[in-house]
C-alpha cells in the first residue's frame, strides 16, 4: 500500500551534488550499507580503518584512511564498531575534540552492560558530542529501502546542534527522525530493536491460559463425558464444535477483562479519595495492556464468527439434520413451529451480529492511523461508551444462548456448569460494577476526583481553588 | 499495535541533564501533570502561585514561588489558569515583557467567548509573545503516555521563535507538534477538544432516518400485513428477516448518496459554464460528508452480509426447510430442478459477493494511513472508478433479487411496492446521470470546465490562455 | 475518519496578520488556487502576468503586475506556467537573481523531456535557487482541503535555505512537507503524480493470469466435461461453484509466490557464498512486489471465504440436499454416520478457518500505520514466521480437501488432474525448500552470509574482522 518505499534509493542516486563529508569508523556490514546510502545521497564518505590499504569492501566512491586522518576530514563520524573495541577511540581524543560521534550500536540482549553504549562512548571521548541514533534502522532497510518497518531514526543526545546534524543526515537519506531527549535515553533506544511485542506478552499469556483451561474443561464435559457415560465417540467435535465453544468464551471473558481494571481503579480512587495515590503495580500493568486484551478478544470473536458461519456445511450437521427429517417421517410426526423458540434464537443470533459489528468498530478505531485522527473526547467516547455497549450486547447474547438451559438438570453434566455459564461470571461482575459506579452520586464523586479534587484530610487550604484553575476537565 | 506509547515516560525519566527552566502559572491538575512530565524530561520547573507556601500538591523536584519571581526565572511560561482569572496577569506585565506565554486553556462549550482565550491573553499582556498550544493534549495523556489519541500538540502564534520554543518542548516530551499558523487560529484550536465527530453528524442522521423509515415500512408490509390479512404471528421475523431487509436497502441508498452530489455538481458546472461559481451550501456540505456516508453504507453492508451468512442456522429456516421436504414426501411429488432459478439466484449471490468485496476495498483505501500512501491520481481512481463499479454491481445484485417479482401482483401488498424496489430509485438515478455525463461530448465539456475553462460571457481576453498555462490538469 | 481535513481552510482564514509576500507567475487554475490559499494564510500575493490589466480571474486581495515588477517585490516566486513557456524567464534573469523559484509543474506523461522541468528552469535562470515542490498537491486539494490524499508537499533543491522557505510556506498552508534531496531528484518528483499503482502492475498481471488460466481449466473439466460426456447442463455452476474453486487456488498459489523468491534468494546466496553479489533483475523485481502479491492473495482468500459462507443458501445446494433425503426415504435406506469423514471434513474446515484468520493478521500488519509501529524484529517475525505458518496451514487445508480423492480414477477427468492438485505444486515446493534451508548447518551458513560473511576466495585479510565489527546483526 505504500508504493513509494523503494523509490527512495533512486531519489538519492539522482542527487549528484556533494552535501558534505561524513566519516564512518568501521567497514562492517552496517558501515558499508550506510556509506553506500550516504554516497547515493550526495555525501562524500570517508572510512576510518585500522588497515586503510585493505579497501576492497568499501563502496565505490568512498575513501579509506586511518582513523585519525578520517576524523580530521569530517565533522560527523558514525561509529560502526562493536562496543568491545570502543577503547581504541581513547587514543584519538585530540582528533575527535568537538566532533559529533554517532553511536549506532546495538547489543545482543537487554541489560548486557550496566551503562548504555552511547554513554560509555561519551565517557571515553568527553570532548566529543555523542548522539545515539540509527540503531533502530537495519542495514537491509538502508540498502533496499523496501521494508516498511524501521524507517524511523530515533536520536538522543545532550548537544542540540549535534542532534540536528544527525537528524539532517537522516532526512537527506529519506528517513524520518524523532528526537527522544538527552543521552540518558540511549539505553532505552538500544533496547528497542531487541523488543518483541513487549506489551503483548501478558495479554497473550492470559489468552493462552483461558483458551487452554476452557478447552480441557469442555473436552472433559463434552467428549470424555459422552464416551464415559454413553460410550459414544464424538471426538470429531474437537475440531469445530469445541473450538466454537472455546473462542466465544475467551472473547467475552477477555473483553470484560478490558473493562474490569477501569472499574477497579474507580473503586480504588473512591476509597482513597484522591487520584494522586499511585495504583498498585499489577493494576498499572493491567491498564496498560487493555488495548492488547481487547484486540485478542476481537481475534477470538472473529474465529467464533467464522466457525459459526460454516456450521451448516459441516458433515455431521447435515447428517444429523437429514436423520431428523427421516425420523420425523418414519414416526409420521411433525414438529410444530415454536414461536418462542424462533424469537429466542433469532434474538440470540441478532444480538451476536450487532455485538460483533460494534466490536469490529472498536477494533478499527484502535488502528494507529484512525485513533490518531480522533481527539481525546472522541477516542474516549468510542472506547468507553461503545465499548460498554458492546460488552452489554455480547453478554446478553450469551445469556440468551442459555435462556432455557439454566434450569435443566441435564445441563449440569457431572455436576459441573457448562462453559457459557462460567464465562458469564466476569462480564456480569463488570457490568454490575459499572452500573453501581454510574449511580449519579457515586459518578459525581468520581468525576470530581478525576478532575483533581481530593477528599479533605490534613492540609486543605487552596485545593478546591487549585482544582478550579483550569477551564475544562480533560 | 503501537507498542511504544508507554515507553515515552521512561525515556524522559532517564534523561537527568537539565534542559532549561520552564514556568507554570497555576497548580491545577493540568499544571501539575505538565510539571511532572517536564521534570521527567530534564527541565527545571518553577510554579507561580498566589500562595507559594502551599506547595503540597506540586510534583517533587519543582519549585513554587510568586508569579513575579517565577516569571523572572523563566523564558517560557505555561498559563494553566482559567480564563476568568487571566486579568491578574495585567499586574505582571513588566515581569512578562518579552516572555513566551503558552495558553493551554479550553472552554466548556463552543463560542463561549467572542474572543479566543489566547487572543484575550495577548491583549492583556501585549509585551509577551502568546502561543496557543497543548490544549488538545489531555492531562491523562501527559501523565500516563498510554493513550493513542491526542498525542499531537497543535500550536499557533504570531512569533515564529516563540512557537519554535513551544514546539521544542513538545518534542522533548515525546509529543509531535504541528504549526497551525497565526494566533488568529487559536479560536479554532480551542474548539477542537470540544468536537464530537462533527463530520459524522449529518451522515448519522441520514442513516438513522433511512433505517427507521424502512424498518417501519417493512414492519407494516410484512409483519402487520400478515397479522391483519392472514392472522399469522410472524413477529419473530423482526430480529433477523426484517433487519436483513433494512440494512441492504440502507447500504445501497447511502452508497448511491455518495455519488449523487458529484453528479449534481457536474450538472451545475455544465449549467453555469464555469467551476468558479460557488456551489449552494447544501451541496458543499453534502460533498464534504461523502466519505462518512460511504463508511456508514459499508457498515450497513457488513451487517447485511453477516445476517445473510447465518440464515441457514436459524430455527425457522430449518423448520420451514424440513417441513417442505416432509410435505414433498407426503404428497409424493418431487420438485424438478429449475435451471433458470439456479442461474438467477447464483448470479444474484455472486454479484453480492463481488460487490461486497469491492466495497471493502473502498473502505480500506479510506483508512487514513492507506489514503496517505496514494497519490491524487490513485486516490481518484479508486474512489471514482472502483466506487461506480461497486455501485453498479450492487444495484444489479438488487435488480436480480427481484428479477421474477416485479410483475407478480402478490408483490404489491396493500398496493405498496416492496422495499427493494424503493431502494432502487436513487441508485438508478445516479447511474443514469453518470451514463449521460459520460457521453463523450458532455464529458469533454466537463473536463474542460474542471481544468479551469469558462464559457465565454463578457470579458474573454486571455482566458483560454490562462487555462493553458499549467501543464497537467490535476 | 480524519475529521479535520476540511478545517484547514478555516484555520488559515482566521489568520489575518501578513506573513510576507509571495509571487506567482501565471494566472492559471493552479496559480489562482494557490494564490487564494496563500491569501487565506495571511500572505500578500503578487501575480506576475503578461497582461497585468486583465486581472478578472485572480483571487480578491491579490495584486497583478508585470513579471519584472512582481519579481522585485518578492523573494519566493511560484512558477505556475507550462514548461513550454519557461524560455520567457531568460529575459528576467536580472530581476530573478537570488530569488527562490518554485517549480510546481507536471508533465503529461513520464519521460516527456530528457531533463526534468526544474533542472531546465535552473539552467535557464542560473542566478536563482530553484526548488521543485507542490507538484504532488492538486489544485482541488488546495481549494477545498477535503481530499485525504496528496496533502504532502515533496520538495527538492540544491539550496537548503531556499528549500526551507518553501517548506515553511507549505507548513503555514497546513500541509506537511518532506525533503527529498537535491534538485537531481526533481525528475522523480515530476513522475509521482503520473504513477498509477506502479508496484501493483506485475502482481495484478500474475493474479489475472492465474485466475484466467484456472477458470478456463476448470470450466473445461467441470462444465464442458459434464455436457460433453453426460449431456448435463450445469452451466449455472460458473457463478459460484467455479468461482469458489478458482479463488482459493489463486490465493494459495499467490501466497506461496510471496515466499518463493526469498527461498530462491537464499539458494543464490549459498551458491555465490556472499550476499554482496547482486540478484538478477527478475528476482529483485519479484522480491519488491511480495507485499502486493500477498495482499492480492488475501483478496482472493476473502472471496473464497465469502463464497463458502453462502453455500448452504444456494438454490441448487438446497435442492440437492432435499432430493437426497427424499431418495433415502424412498429407498428406505439410512446412510450411517462416518466418523472418519466427520473428522476429515471438520479438520479441513477448521484449518481453513485458522489459516484465514492468520492470513487476516498478516494483512492487518501490512497496513502502513501498523507496520510503522513495529520494529524491524517484530515486522520480520510477523511476515516470516507467521507467514510460513499461514502457508503451511493453508496448504494442509488444501491437502485435506483431497485426502480421499487422490487415488480415485474418477478424479482425473479426461486424464487431467483437478485444480486443487495443480495448485499444490508451488506451495509444496516452497515448503520443501524452506524445510531444507532450515536444516541447522545450512541455516547457519545463510545466517553468516546475511551478516556479511563471505566465502574465502582471493583477498581474505580482514573480512571476518570486518564482519565482527558491529554488535548485532540486523
Amino acid at each position: 500500500m505504500s508504493m513509494k518505499s523503494d523509490s527512495v534509493a533512486m531519489t538519492s542516486l539522482a542527487g549528484e551534488r556533494k552535501q558534505g563529508t561524513v566519516g564512518i569508523f568501521g567497514t562492517g556490514d552496517f558501515g558499508r550499507s550506510l556509506g553506500l546510502r550516504l554516497l547515493q545521497a550526495g555525501y562524500e564518505v570517508v572510512f576510518g580503518s585500522r588497515d586503510p590499504k585493505n579497501s576492497a569492501l568499501v563502496p565505490k566512491g568512498s575513501k579509506v584512511m586511518t582513523h585519525t586522518e578520517a576524523a580530521q576530514m569530517t565533522q560527523v563520524i558514525f561509529i560502526a564498531v562493536q562496543r568491545n573495541y570502543y577503547h581504541f577511540l581513547t587514543s584519538l581524543t585530540p582528533a575527535l575534540e568537538g566532533k559529533v560521534l554517532v553511536d549506532i550500536s546495538n547489543n545482543l540482549k537487554r541489560g548486557q552492560f550496566p551503562q548504555s553504549n552511547a554513554e560509555y562512548l561519551s565517557s571515553l571521548v568527553p570532548g566529543a558530542s555523542v548522539v545515539k541514533g540509527f540503531n533502530t534502522v537495519s542495514a537491509w532497510a538502508l540498502q533496499s529501502g523496501a521494508l516498511d518497518a524501521s524507517r524511523q531514526v530515533l536520536v538522543c543526545g545532550d548537544d542540540p546542534k549535534a542532534k540536528q546534524a544527525v537528524v539532517d543526515i537522516a532526512h537527506s537519506l529519506g528517513l524520518s527522525a524523532q528526537d527522544r531527549g538527552s543521552l540518558g535515553a540511549a539505553g532505552e533506544l538500544e533496547d528497542i530493536p531487541l523488543q518483541l511485542f513487549p506489551n503483548w506478552r501478558l495479554p497473550l499469556w492470559v489468552a493462552t491460559g483461558l483458551t487452554a483451561f476452557f478447552f480441557f474443561y469442555l473436552l472433559i464435559r463434552d467428549v470424555i463425558y459422552a464416551y464415559a457415560e454413553k460410550g459414544q465417540d464424538i471426538s470429531y467435535r474437537i475440531m469445530i464444535t469445541l473450538a466454537n465453544k472455546v473462542f466465544p468464551i475467551v472473547a467475552l471473558v477477555m473483553l470484560s477483562l478490558c473493562y474490569l481494571p477501569g472499574a477497579v481503579a474507580a473503586i480504588l480512587q473512591l476509597y482513597n479519595g484522591t487520584k494522586y495515590k499511585r495504583f498498585p503495580d499489577w493494576l498499572d500493568r493491567w491498564m496498560l495492556c487493555r488495548k492488547q486484551l481487547g484486540l485478542l478478544a476481537l481475534f477470538s470473536a472473529v474465529l467464533h464468527v467464522v466457525y459459526t458461519f460454516i456450521i451448516s456445511i459441516r458433515y455431521n450437521v447435515i447428517h444429523t439434520s437429514d436423520t431428523e427429517v427421516i425420523t420425523q417421517i418414519k414416526k409420521n410426526q411433525s414438529v410444530p413451529f415454536d414461536n418462542a423458540e424462533a424469537w429466542a434464537t433469532d434474538a440470540f443470533l441478532s444480538l451476536g451480529v450487532l455485538g460483533f459489528a460494534m466490536f469490529l468498530l472498536l477494533g478499527i478505531t484502535s488502528l494507529p492511523s484512525v485513533s490518531n485522527a480522533l481527539n481525546w473526547r472522541e477516542f474516549h467516547f468510542v472506547q468507553s461508551k461503545l465499548g460498554y455497549l458492546t460488552l452489554t450486547v455480547c453478554t446478553t447474547h450469551c445469556l440468551l444462548y442459555g435462556w432455557n438451559k439454566f434450569l435443566k438438570p441435564s445441563t449440569y453434566k457431572w455436576f459441573t456448569p457448562p462453559g457459557f455459564m462460567l464465562c458469564l461470571v466476569v462480564p456480569c461482575i463488570v457490568l454490575i460494577l459499572k452500573l453501581i459506579l454510574s449511580i449519579p452520586c457515586i459518578d459525581h464523586r468520581i468525576t470530581l476526583i478525576r478532575n483533581g479534587w481530593e477528599r479533605p484530610t490534613k492540609v486543605q487550604s487552596s485545593k478546591m481553588d487549585a482544582f478550579l484553575e483550569r477551564g475544562t476537565t480533560l
